[in-house]
């Protein structure tokens, strides 16, 4: 895949992966049969290996959850209604959804960032709106060059102002948006190349479409797959086309963590569609992410099959907000303690197995 | 599966069920689409049935890890040395194991029982040794009926004296013992009226054995399975031919549990064998019962089936000590959480999606 970034966006930091190695030895060493602590170990020794030593910890974990308005709502992809983003948005600054009760039990921070939601929000969110909903893509492009810009950089402003204030050690990214799962899946298959009229299960019932939605989502999403010639867009035409102000937002925030050295959780479909965008855009980023979970939705795993990750949790779930890399980045923390705490068969004094 | 419950063994808390459907009618009035946050769903409605109402809680699980030594060590069917379920008790004594590290960092008591090991152990371990080490089953039966009960019965007053003192709401177990995971396939295989000679894959490679070492206790466990008749064993019978005390000790804990309304999650291979068990006895507990995680052995799979429960995590952890368990119940704590503080679409006013 070829790198098309714009000049302004940062590089990662960069990476030695030699403290992979170390972390490596280092686990393998600790009081356990060997790999018997199973996908815990490989995230140990990645988290090792982005914070540059072998005492790895997340105490500092921060959801940002981006909430945008997509145009395509309006040809009836998504069984809920528009004015459920911002009725959303409002249920986030009170506390009662999902992520917040998740986030309040863990002890992990939250921030909602408006990026473009069809509505006045509550001063609560914070405002990087760059439009009150994109266009209707299967009409109009969804995005101009000059949005996508602003989209990005608000994404990486959110989260460079909150990381200011109080550093960031992990960052989770959620997202609400009537009609982004339909977003997400056309983004995923230009980017990955793969014609969703082949591939009809690439759709899925996002919010809970019944069998006659979900056959016009299909049928919506390979009308504007074509429309667009998503088949040969470069992944900045791509998002331009149909991708959503909150996508371009999470790429923009994670490329902002991964420039200071912050390990990435992607959450579900829409997220890890937004992972896969800046990986498309900067290859390296991958060193810095992490996906939660595999979604419901089965257009996720051609993403992380593109950006050659695979999920962590396998729980069935398909709400986003970052619920789902609410979740792991707490596992990723237990990962942590064990790389940090475990005694080694030296320090117990305790016999080998023989694994010869 | 006739119940066959020894009358020392008291029966669990009755369930009401119908708080299941009030459970289940209030999570779908939730802020989310209907099922979106999969198991997590189905993990909170189980606990609200347990405890009796919909505003169900965690707030202080035990993790009791049951320690015991195998005769059956002796015919070479783990790649470590007998005297390693000493050690590891020494490490768990001294913080140093995973265990400790996972329980730690969650917030979740823990306490190791010792049912059998071979050793003298610290006074910080609780005492219900039987005797030191089973006898070697691929020669004798592994216990005596009266040691089976011991087994049971220490297990029992584990759980009962640690929650007198402080009420327990959740309880996870684990196991240390070396040659465990072979009795495990063995019961589970007797259990399951599954002939390992026919199902090959049922024995695994414990704590990392190589090719030759697993064909050699595949080969162990081949004759054993014979020379104890189990496939014509009730539950038992098959306990007191080629069970553990840690295992039967765990089973204890688990009734124990039940018979006061305290959920148990079982953690992998090992305490999957001790739950099936345990169900055998007494099908109700089923009712108090999770899987905390699939293990990478494959015949806890077929404990699982023949309970009738799903794993909840999928991590390809193969360690024991009630490391799954712990991660488990800490999704679980979440779970309640999700329950019992999220807005419902008509405290948020949120337009519901059209579902019909």
């Amino acid at each position: 895949m070829s790198t098309q970034k714009p000049g302004f966006l940062p590089i990662p930091k960069s990476i030695d992966k030699s403290i992979g190695l170390i972390a490596r030895e280092k686990i393998d060493n600790k009081t356990k049969p060997l790999g018997s602590l199973g996908s815990l170990e490989d995230i140990a020794v990645k988290l090792s290996t982005i914070q540059g030593n072998t005492k790895p910890a997340i105490n500092n974990a921060l959801i940002l959850t981006f909430a945008s308005d997509h145009g395509l709502a309006e040809e009836g992809v998504s069984a809920f209604p528009k004015e459920v983003s911002a009725q959303m948005v409002d249920n986030f600054v009170s506390g009662g959804a999902a992520i917040n009760v998740i986030c309040k039990h863990l002890g992990i921070d939250l921030f909602i960032v408006d990026m473009g939601v069809d509505s006045e929000l509550d001063k609560k969110v914070i405002d990087k709106k760059v439009r009150k909903s994109t266009r209707n893509c299967a009409k109009f492009e969804a995005m101009t060059e000059a949005e996508l810009e602003l989209a990005l950089k608000g994404g990486m402003e959110a989260f460079f102002e909150i990381h200011e204030k109080k550093p960031v050690d992990m960052l989770g990214l959620g997202e609400m948006g009537i009609a982004n799962s339909s977003s997400a899946v056309l983004l995923i298959a230009s980017m990955s190349k793969i014609d969703i009229a082949k591939f009809p299960d690439m759709v899925g019932r996002g919010t809970g479409l019944n069998d006659k939605g979900l056959l016009h989502k299909r049928n919506v999403l390979q009308r504007v797959y074509k429309l667009h010639n998503l088949d040969k867009a470069s992944a900045l035409e791509a998002m331009c086309r149909v991708g959503g102000y909150e996508i371009a937002g999470m790429a923009g925030a994670a490329i902002a963590a991964a420039s200071l050295g912050v390990p990435i959780m992607l959450d579900g479909l829409i997220s890890t569609a937004a992972g896969l965008f800046a990986y498309s855009l900067i290859p390296e980023i991958k060193d810095y992410m992490f996906i939660a979970h595999k979604s419901v939705e089965k257009a996720q795993a051609y993403a992380a099959k593109t950006v050659g990750l695979e999920p962590i949790l396998d729980l069935g779930m398909r709400l986003g907000e970052g619920t789902g890399a609410a979740l792991a980045i707490n596992l990723a923390a237990v990962a942590c303690s064990i790389m940090r705490d475990m005694a080694s068969f030296e320090e117990a004094s305790i016999s080998r197995g023989d694994l010869s």
